[in-house]
């Protein structure tokens, strides 16, 4: 890494529980691109200090994960479009002490589905009830595809998402046919549920494509079935490579090019 | 320097006017030495908030400069005594959580009138009464010094640090013949006093020891004009660095070597 001075800018990340790939991915960038900027991950007990420490230090921009997506949102000044419709937000941007927030998630999932060339017409299993899966189901709603099922055991949380983008909502597996199913819950993350198969194998054996968020592993053992049973995949590795470069190009105004993502991915995962 | 990741200690700098003295001291320490820490200043408008944004974002270590040193009192949890004293804080140290301050430029001006054997019978004339004019004063007092003068223009700070150290206050210019003269005005600093002297060529020759807090330029007009007449001289750039160096150590727990010290001193004066 280049040497510090005063002058350069710093961003940050804010979550419950913070991994080492913000870091090492925004900073791989910074040194190829040679911009002055540096990024450390942090965690907090107090949100509200926190953002009005990211206003007061004149730190640039500040990604947000669980679970403050959606208690940053009467901290910020303005929040565009996207994110006040989800009503979760990821990255807030710091110009001069006005607080600007969105939501990168939802345009790096919308940007999946199009890459992958998902089909509007097919019906799509959503799991999960949370800020992240707001933003799944907003773009899915927002690419046109009208069959969507939320399967959330929160019997608030889950209708109410539901509701909002004209989907069903389910408490329990309902069976297998879906076929495009999404994992939207911590269920194959590190941690204990690492072992946890999201969607049952038959499922699996459903779907033509599985999407998977969960980014650490990318290899979750949901991914894992879906490759042996020759489905096709989408995993969280890349909702948060892409997420992440929506975020780097708002806060330093370099879009990097998708060969950097890619090598500031495979960088941000050792 | 290494390559930052989540459990990469943060420490600051708040001043009205940062330099990059104190980011390359210390970010050349951490690597010098193999410790997990980086360094950054920062300057604000809002000391509250940013003192909250140290507390709940965990930064460990905030140096703190003018114009913050009296208005951060408030906002930190425990002061040691010799901070309290003066009533001017130059550091704070956050112990998850609780933040506890103490003032280094005490210490770095105690140690230099010890290290330069300076006489606690001589007389001491101080330019200024600021926050680092209460420190110098303290120290002086603290080491024995009985004849201490006070010059400040300021009619209510001038007297108030005059008696609280039993010394005597002038407003203008005394006749020349104090031993020690000290400059803690920003007379002879970079910017638009970079080219005043802080005293007449009368006082400088009357003096066994030039003493200039100003460490930006290290070879003020006074020093310069202190070593062409042969008069002993201590330099602000030695008070920065051991100042700096008493941050250090209470930031890792690790103190440093003179010659560390030294080092360090040089290549954040590039």
């Amino acid at each position: 890494m280049p040497e510090l001075s005063k002058d350069t800018t710093l961003c940050i990340s804010l979550s419950g529980r913070p991994s080492n790939i913000g870091t090492r991915f925004h900073n791989f960038l910074y040194a190829e691109l040679g911009i002055d900027f540096v990024y450390k991950a942090f965690t907090t007990t107090d949100i509200a200090a926190a953002i009005g420490g990211v206003r007061a230090l004149g730190i640039r921009g500040c990604s947000v994960s669980m679970p403050f997506k959606e208690a940053v949102i009467p901290l910020v000044d303005d929040i565009e479009a996207s994110a006040a419709a989800i009503g979760s937000i990821n990255t807030i941007v710091n110009d001069g002490g006005v607080l600007t927030a969105s939501n990168t998630d939802y345009e790096a999932i919308a940007s999946l589905i199009e890459s992958h060339r998902l089909d509007p017409a097919a019906s799509v299993l959503v799991r999960g009830s949370g800020g992240m899966a707001k933003a799944v189901v907003a773009a899915f709603h927002g690419a046109g595809f009208t069959d969507i099922t939320v399967l959330a055991r929160n019997a608030e949380a889950g209708p109410a998402l539901a509701a909002a983008y004209g989907a069903r909502w389910v408490a329990d597996d309902p069976a297998p046919g879906a076929a495009i199913i999404v994992n939207v819950t911590p269920l194959g993350m590190d941690g204990p549920d690492a072992d946890t198969l999201a969607f049952s194998p038959e499922h699996i054996d459903a779907a033509d494509t599985v999407f998977d968020v969960v980014a650490f592993p990318a290899e979750t053992p949901l991914i894992r079935a879906a490759r042996v049973a020759g489905t096709g995949v989408i995993t969280g590795a890349e909702v948060i490579a892409l997420q992440a470069a929506g975020q780097f190009a708002r806060y330093t105004g370099v879009t990097p090019t998708a060969d950097q993502v890619r090598r500031a991915s495979e960088h941000s995962r050792v």
